[in-house]
C-alpha cells in the first residue's frame, strides 16, 4: 500500500520544489510531512519519534540551505527520515529498512544529499568541520555546512573532539543543537544537566539581561557608578558573554536556545546565521514525537522504534503466538544478570546509553546503585569498568558488537594490557538486521581474538549464556571475559534453566559424524543443527561442534576432531578474514594438521540491510548455504574416491 | 653508576616516610626529587619536561593523601617519575625503561601505588570515576580518588565523556588540572585556549570579584539599589557561579587557577579539598621543564623526552656516525609528504597531537593551510579526513599504530563502509622499544585486515615507503589505504629516490630457494635478509618473498610460491593471531594448499618494555630466531626424508 502524501509534499521532488514554495506555506508542508513519516511508519515500521522532533527543523535547513551544494550533515541518522522525503525519496520511502530498499541512515551511495553515512552517534562535528575546512582551503567561501546534532550524540566524545577542534578554525560551520533530552533512553549526564538548566531556567539569558539593565540603571547614579559600570561592562563583555557558556567556553558563537517547532522562527534564525561567518551553534529545544499524541505523551522510548501501529488508537501492534515463544537473548542478559547480582554482590552493571536495548534496565531497576548508564560514550564505559575491577567488583560491561569498535583502544590499554577481569556482553554481534551496515556486529571476533588475556565466547543457545554469565562472574585471575550474542529471540521457550558452570576454552560435541565436521560458534550453530537433521533423514551423517570458545580454543576437542575429520566446515555471523575459521586455521598449522577446511561467515564486503535470515542467505551461512557448502564437499569426495 | 639523592629523599621510602617530614622540609625535598630526576635522565635518558613540572604537585598529593588507601591515578603516566621516586623505587629507578627494568609509566604489577596502568591519554578521570563508585558503593566514604591529567590530555574524547558522567555522580573525585599549555608538542584547540583565558587574564576570578566589589559598593545607593542589588546577587549565584565556567557547567566545583610550583600553598589547598565532597576539579598552572633551566626556557618538545644530557651545559647528547645513516621512517613520511603535497594540492596533513613525533610538523610548517594538528583527538582525525575525502581532498592521516586503536570505530563506520579513500599512515608499528606495552603497535594487522575497503601495506625500506605512499595519491575508488611502519631507522642512507607506483596488491621476490621460503612483511623482512645471507655462505638456499601487502594479497605470487615451496615460514612485527601469518593460512586453505606453516611474530602475550632487538629476540622473530626457525624446520625435513 503506497501512502498518498499530502498536496504540498506530492510536488516536491527535492529540495528545489521546497524552496519554490511561499515561506507562509511551511507550516503546512511541516504537517503533510509529519503525516507522511506517521502514514508510512506506522504500517512499515522504523524509527519514529526522532523523525517526527526534527520535522521543522528538516524543513527549515532545506528551505534557507542550498543542498547539495551546501553540506548538510546528520548526526546518528535515525531522524533523517523527513530528510530523504524532501531530497527525492518520497516514492521509495515505503522500502525503508527493508532488504534491497532505502536505507533507515543518510547514506552516501543512496543520494548526493546524503553527505555522510551515519548510524553510530556523534559523528557529525568532525565529520562537517573536514568539509568545512576543505571548502575554505578550495575558497568556496559561500559554501555552508550544517551538522545537526542531538543533546544525546552531544555527549559522545568524538563530538567534543570536534567541538575543541571547531572552535579554533574559522570555518563556516554551524552546529544546530537538537535538544530534546533524549538519546534512545532518556539522556543522562552533566551536559544535560547543564542543557536543560539553560532552556528551563533561562539562566543564561535571565542573567544577561539583568546585568544589562543593571547596568542601564546605574548610569543615574553618577559619576562613581559610572566608573563601576565602565569596568563592569568591560568585565561582562570579556568573561560573561565569551565565556559564560559552555560552548562560547569552546571558541563557538552560541545562539538560542529556540523553539525547534517554530518553524518560521527556525526560518528566520537560519537566515541570520547564514551571514554569520565562523563556527557556531544554534541550541533548539523540540519534543521527540511532536505532532503524534501517543508519542509526544507516552513512553519515548517505546517511541523511538515503534514497530508497527494504529495510527489512529496508538495501538502498537504486538505478534500474538499461539506456543510459547523463545526469549530475545538481551533478555536473558538482562533477567541472568539481576540473578547473578542478587547472589554475587560484586556485581555491577555498565551500559552506555542502551539500557533499554541491552535490557541492563533490569538490574538499573532494581539495583541503581549497582547499574550505571553513562551515556553515549563507549570509551568511558570500557574504562569506567575497568576502574570498578580494580577495587575488585566485577564489572558486567554490555555494548553492543559495533558500539563495541568504539571503546577498543580501551579495551586494549585499559583492561587486557592491565589484567583486569572485565566482563563484556556484546549484544548484536553478527548482523543487525535492518538498522544494516553501520550497525552489524561484524568484526568483533577479529578484533577480540588477536587480544592478549581476552577470552572471547558465544553461546549458542538461552542456556549456555546463562551458563557463560555465571563462569564470567567466578572469580578468575586478569582476563577479560566477552560474550558476543545477536540481536533478537533464541531457542528456548523455558529458558531460566539452573546455573552452571563451563570449563573456559572447553567447546561440545553435540553429533558424531565420519567424513565432514561442521564446527559452529554461537547461536547460528542451531542452522547446523537444522542442517544435520535433514541431512541424516537423507542418511547423511555429519559431525557438528559447538566450539562455545573463539578464545581459548578447546584444543583436546580440536585435537579429536582433525583427527575423525578430513573435511571441516568452520560456520560463524562474524567476518571470516581473522574470524573463528582463521582460529581454527592457526591451530591446524601449529599441530600440522592438513584437512580441508572451508569458512563460512561474512565476506570482505559491506553487507547492507535486511531481515537477518535474509543477509545469512545472501552470504552463504544461512541454512540453505550450510547444506549445499557440506554437500558440495562430500561430492567433492565422492569424486575423489 | 647509581646516583645519590638529597638527604632527605634517601630517607623516603614510601609515602608514609613523606608524611613524617614537617611541611617546611617539602620545598627542599621537591629540590632533592627534582635534581635525583635530572641525575637520573641525564644518564639514562627518559621523559623528562613533564616529571619536572609535576613535582611540587607529586610531593603534594603524596604528602596530603594516603597512598595506597587513597587512589592516585596518573594520566599519560610519563609525568609519574616523581611518584615512582618517592613510593619505593628510587633504587630501582635508573633501570627505568630498560628491558627487564622498571616501566616508564605507572604499571599496575609493578607497585600498589600504581593505581592504574597508562600510556595513552585521557584514561584517568574515567577510571578514577570508577574506583570512587566501587568504594561508594562499599561505604568507604573516606576513601579519596585522584586524577591528575593534563591540560592535553583533557582534549581527548574519552576524558570528556567521564566528565560527563563524573558531573552527576556525588562520587568522592578530585580532578587535578596540571596546565601547562603542552601535550608533546604544544597543546591545541578551543579548550586550551579557554584555560590560557583563563590563567593570563584571570577574566573569571576578576570578573567574579569585580561583580562582588561592584554589590558591595552598590549598597550604598539605597533601596532601588539594594533590590537591583539582591536581583543580581541571585543571578549571580545562579548562574555566573555555578555555570559561568566550562567545568562547572558539567557539575564540576571548579578551584583555581593556582600555582603548581608552590608546594607549601598545594599542600593547604589539597587538604581542604579532601573535606570537599563530590566531583571538583583543581586547576594548577605549571611549567614544562620546571626547575632545569634549558628545559624551561628551551624547546619544550625536545625536551619532553631528551635522551641523554650534559647536565651541566644542557647540550644533549647526539650519536655522533662516522658514516651516513639511514633515516627514521618518521622522518621519511615527513619529507616525503611534503614532495608529494607539492605535486598535488590534494594532499592534506592530519595529525592528532603528534606532531613532532610522526614528523607532520614539516608539511605543518611548509603548508600550515593543508596539514593539521588536532590534537589529542585520534577520533575526530579520522572523522575529520574522512570529511576532508568526501569534497575529493587526499588526507594522510598519520597515527600511532596503538593510538590507531582509538580511532577504530572511525575507520571502519566513517571511512571503509563509507568507500572513502583515506590515507592512514601507522607510525610505531611494531614494538614501540622503551615505551613498553601500551605503546606498542601489535595489532594493527589483525584489526584491519578484517574491515572491507581497507588495504594494507607495510613497507620494508624507505624506498618502498615513499613508493607506497606516492601510490596512495594517486585517485582510486573507495578503497582506505594503511601503511604501517616501525619505530626507529630504515636502511637506506640515500633513500631519496624517484617515485614508482605500486601495483596495489602485489610483493616482491627477493630471493629464490627451494624447500623453504620465508615470506615477511615490512622492515622487519630485513631479518630475513640477513638470515637468508648467512645461510647461503652455508650452501642453504632459501627463498624470501616481501609481501608488501596483508590486504589485498598477492595471489598470484602465492600461487608460485606455494606450487613451489613445501616449507613456509611468515615474519610479521605484529600478533600470530589473525595477522600477515593467519592472512596467508586463509589463502592456503581456500585455495587447498598443504605446505607446512610456522608463523612468526608476536605471540599472546603482553611484551613488555625494551629496546626493539631485544623484544624481537625475546618473541623469536629477531634473525636468530628466524634462523633457527629455519634451521629446525630444514632439519625436520632431513629426519624425514
Amino acid at each position: 500500500m503506497l501512502i498518498t502524501p499530502g498536496p504540498l509534499l506530492s510536488q516536491i521532488n527535492g529540495p528545489a520544489d521546497l524552496k519554490s514554495l511561499d515561506q507562509a506555506q511551511l507550516v503546512q508542508l511541516c504537517q503533510e510531512l509529519r503525516q507522511f513519516i506517521i502514514d508510512n511508519v506506522s504500517i512499515y515500521g522504523g524509527h519514529f519519534g526522532a523523525s517526527l522532533g526534527v520535522t521543522e527543523l528538516t524543513v527549515a535547513v532545506h528551505y534557507v540551505f542550498h543542498a547539495p551544494y551546501d553540506q548538510i550533515v546528520w548526526d546518528v541518522g535515525h531522524q533523517a527520515y523527513g530528510h530523504k522525503i524532501l531530497s527525492g525519496r518520497r516514492d521509495q520511502f515505503h522500502t525503508n529498512r527493508q532488504y534491497k530498499g532505502i536505507s533507515g541512515f543518510p547514506k552516501r551511495k543512496e543520494s548526493e544529499y546524503d553527505t555522510f553515512g551515519v548510524g553510530h552517534s556523534s559523528t557529525s562535528v568532525s565529520a562537517a568541520l573536514g568539509m568545512a575546512v576543505a571548502s575554505k582551503y578550495k575558497g568556496l567561501e559561500d559554501k555552508q555546512h550544517v551538522a545537526i546534532i542531538g543533546d544525546g550524540a552531544l555527549t559522545g566524545g568524538i563530538a567534543f573532539e570536534g567541538l575543541n577542534h571547531a572552535g579554533v578554525s574559522d570555518s563556516n560551520l554551524l552546529i544546530i543543537l537538537n535538544d530534546n533530552c533524549m538519546s534512545i533512553d532518556p539522556n543522562v549526564g552533566a551536559l544535560k544537566d547543564y542543557l536543560t538548566d539553560i532552556t528551563t531556567s533561562q539562566t543564561y539569558n535571565r542573567f544577561k539581561d539583568d546585568v544589562w539593565n543593571l547596568l542601564g540603571k546605574l548610569s543615574k547614579f553618577g559619576k562613581n557608578a559610572q566608573e563601576i559600570v565602565s569596568k563592569v561592562d568591560q568585565a561582562v563583555k570579556s568573561a560573561l558573554l565569551s565565556q559564560s557558556n559552555l560552548f562560547e567556553s569552546l571558541g563557538l558563537r552560541y545562539f538560542g536556545p529556540v523553539d525547534g517547532h517554530d518553524v518560521d522562527h527556525l526560518v528566520a534564525v537560519m537566515k541570520d546565521l547564514k551571514n554569520i561567518k565562523g563556527p557556531k551553534i544554534l541550541h533548539c529545544v523540540t519534543v521527540k514525537g511532536k505532532g503524534y499524541g501517543p508519542a509526544e505523551t507516552g513512553n519515548k522510548t517505546t517511541w523511538h522504534a515503534p514497530g508497527t501501529f494504529d495510527k489512529i488508537t496508538g495501538e502498537i501492534h504486538k505478534k500474538v503466538h499461539e506456543t510459547p515463544q523463545a526469549p530475545k537473548y538481551q533478555d536473558v542478559f538482562g533477567h541472568t544478570l539481576l540473578e547473578l547480582a542478587k547472589m554475587n554482590d560484586k556485581i555491577m552493571g555498565i551500559t552506555p546509553a542502551m539500557p533499554s536495548g541491552s535490557s541492563m534496565n533490569i538490574m538499573m531497576k532494581a539495583m541503581p546503585e549497582r547499574a550505571f548508564d553513562v551515556g553515549i560514550a563507549e570509551q568511558h564505559a570500557v574504562t569506567f569498568s575497568a576502574g570498578l575491577a580494580t577495587q575488585g567488583l566485577i564489572p558486567f560491561c554490555n555494548i553492543y558488537s559495533s558500539f563495541m569498535q568504539r571503546g577498543y583502544d580501551q579495551v586494549v590499554h585499559d583492561v587486557c594490557i592491565q589484567n583486569l577481569p572485565v566482563n563484556f556482553c556484546l549484544d548484536r554481534a553478527g548482523f543487525a538486521g535492518a538498522d544494516g551496515p553501520t550497525h552489524h556486529g561484524a568484526y568483533d571476533i577479529a578484533y577480540f581474538r588477536c587480544l592478549p588475556n581476552m577470552i572471547v565466547s558465544a553461546p549458542m543457545n538461552e542456556e549456555e549464556l546463562r551458563n557463560l554469565m555465571f563462569t564470567a562472574q567466578i572469580p578468575r585471575e586478569g582476563k577479560a571475559f566477552s560474550i558476543r550474542y545477536p540481536r533478537g529471540q533464541g531457542v528456548m521457550p523455558e529458558w531460566r534453566t539452573p546455573f552452571e558452570k563451563i570449563e573456559i576454552g572447553t567447546g561440545r560435541k553435540l553429533r558424531e559424524g565420519s567424513e565432514l565436521a561442521i564446527l559452529t560458534i554461537g547461536h547460528i550453530g542451531n542452522y547446523a543443527v537444522e542442517v544435520c537433521d535433514k541431512l541424516e533423514k537423507q542418511g547423511i551423517r555429519i559431525g557438528h561442534y559447538d566450539l562455545r570458545f573463539v578464545k581459548p580454543l578447546d584444543e583436546n576437542l580440536l585435537h579429536e576432531i582433525f583427527l575423525k575429520y578430513r573435511k571441516i566446515i568452520t560456520v560463524e555471523d562474524g567476518c571470516v578474514q581473522g574470524g573463528f575459521g582463521s582460529a581454527v586455521l592457526e591451530f591446524m598449522a601449529d599441530h600440522q594438521y592438513h584437512a580441508e577446511v572451508k569458512r563460512l561467515g561474512i565476506p570482505d564486503a559491506v553487507i547492507e540491510h535486511g531481515e537477518q535470515i535474509e543477509l545469512h542467505d545472501e552470504c552463504g551461512f544461512g541454512p540453505a548455504g550450510i547444506e549445499s557448502a557440506v554437500l558440495t564437499m562430500l561430492e567433492a569426495v565422492a569424486r575423489t574416491v
